[in-house]
């Protein structure tokens, strides 16, 4: 098992909660006034188990790989997108990568599986398991150790990790419709109900991806072995392995990881039934315009930072959410207190 | 009338919506895939009239006042913690402060009619009208004089803004009960109804606060000639006035103003019942969780940008929106096209 050697944290800690609290309550503001951000500044200091802990240094995770279920049609762009995409991210052309500039968040794209070949470049990390993975369609995605492969490649980066709090975003045409099988295994409901328009299958189109899904999930249920690995290795893909890989891996190293959208969750759903304790060092960044997404999160019994209607992926979410739960640490840490500034209190 | 000057621009430009809408769609990006995102960067284009408009520099306006309705009892904390939470401010310790400085936002305390004095300061502007408003529980809280003199200082101020985007915020203690008052005056609804915690009402004290209001309302009503200046003298406050003014004066410049929770949210239906174009130049930052401001969003049929269970004011929702709004404009300029990146189209 890969995450044999893995042990998760509890956050749970009365004494840290209690200080923790006590200093949110003592800052100039009628006490929970800051909503959510409170929830989130707690939830910060949980994860790192310390009262103090800050965020100097914020990533993003991109990973990218191909999926051979787009051999049937299922998404309205070609593949080769994805390789295309791998080189706008580096160009610096990328949603995703303008909101990290901006927002001073260090990004890299990790090729777990594209289906083409980049020259070295320092935001590029490579650990390609394949060209890209079998349609899942009649076959499994992956084979046991490229699955495996997959896994440990997201655990390693992540063990190697120094940020103090981390996103994760992907690429991959077609991965919508890897996200929507591995939902429908996982949470044990109709293919065709966790399938929604990806990057724009509508009409036929998107009759023929919930057909393919549908067929697809049935045929991989008879003998799926009711693991999450099995799951990713029979309907998932390079990227979502390598991101389940990461989450867990940043959990144990106590680094909290927020959660992008429809197939960034795919990866949290597989890393929590893998090691229950992650969810704790989770934060979802918002919920998607897939339709399926806000089923996951009630799933999960998650409630997402925003919805803002965007269904674009790579991290574009992650990286907003991100700028929210910065802003909470700064209130925490910088605001002065009712005794410092001689407010009087209620 | 105080803004019989005002003209306010339509913002709807079939030409110049066509262009951003051309841009949008030709960004590396399925179409509409930023959500949101894509409404606010055309809003913004829209209200700047200009394709290209950026945002490089953003401002808060805090606008500060006293309530004599503290009299009756009505909020939690003392009424000298308006003068207390000034200085917080100017000090850097309010939770706006702090948001401001890590968003890059250039803000100001704008002293409308705190009851108390400041030494001067580089980040405080005094406009002060009176040292609080009188207690509208039995009788106006300003006179029409005061009134005019609160709107006209918030018009001034716009009309020297230099910014490319600015919000609003406010402090006052006592200032929900005015904005209660003035939604149940404006929206023709009982006054209990738009009551909700404040900084803290609740058990015996909330009971006391809807009765207040809702014998003001009563008392109000009467005599109310049904105009919004009218219900603004009536039970408003300084700084709820002197930001109604500054919201339409901020739409004549074309500025679009990010509007934060429940009290600002009357400022900005004020200004938009007396000039209903300024609606267009409004982004609504968030929706507070004191109960009735969702009603008042409703009513004015609009979506607030975050919902995070934010209860402060001073600005601290508008900002954190703002963030939102300006990554979606960074979007919109620096993502590379299909074109630009040779990445293929559906």
């Amino acid at each position: 098992m890969i995450t044999k050697e893995i042990e998760i944290t509890k956050t749970a800690n009365p004494e840290l909660q209690a200080t923790v609290q006590s200093r949110l309550d003592n800052l100039t503001k009628p006490p929970g006034s800051l909503g959510r951000l409170e929830a989130f500044a707690m939830q910060y200091c949980l994860c790192r188990g310390d009262a103090d802990a800050k965020i100097p240094r914020k990533s993003l995770k991109i990973f990218a790989g191909d999926h051979g279920i787009t051999a049937q049609g299922v998404a309205p762009f070609p593949k080769e997108v994805t390789v295309q995409m791998v080189h706008n991210m580096l160009g610096g052309g990328a949603a995703v990568v303008v909101m990290c500039k901006a927002a001073g968040v260090d990004y890299r794209v990790i090729d777990m599986g594209v289906d083409g070949d980049f020259d070295s470049h320092d935001l590029l990390v490579c650990k390609k398991v394949n060209r890209g993975t079998q349609s899942f369609h009649s076959d499994c995605a992956m084979s046991r150790e490229e699955c495996d492969s997959a896994l440990s490649a997201g655990i390693e980066i992540a063990l190697k990790e120094e940020s103090d709090i981390t996103a994760v975003g992907e690429m991959g045409i077609g991965n919508t419709s890897s996200a929507s099988a591995l939902y429908a295994l996982l949470l044990g409901v109709d293919g065709t109900s966790t399938v929604g328009m990806g990057t724009g299958a509508v009409g036929e189109l998107y009759e023929r991806k919930c057909r393919v899904i549908d067929e697809a999930v049935n045929f991989h249920r008879e003998n799926w072995d009711g693991s999450p690995v099995d799951a990713l290795r029979r309907v998932g893909g390079f990227e979502i392995a390598a991101m389940t890989g990461y989450i867990i891996g940043c959990a144990q190293k106590r680094i909290p990881v927020v959660i992008d959208g429809f197939i960034a969750t795919a990866s949290a759903l597989c890393a929590v039934k893998m090691e229950p304790m992650v969810l704790d060092y989770l934060f979802f960044g918002h919920v998607s315009d897939e339709q399926f997404h806000r089923s996951v999160l009630d799933s999960l019994g998650v409630k997402p930072i925003l919805e803002l209607g965007m269904r674009l992926g790579e991290g574009t979410g992650a990286v907003l959410a991100m700028q929210i739960i910065e802003q909470a640490l700064n209130c925490y840490h910088d605001m002065a207190t009712f005794a410092s500034a001689g407010v009087s209190e209620k």
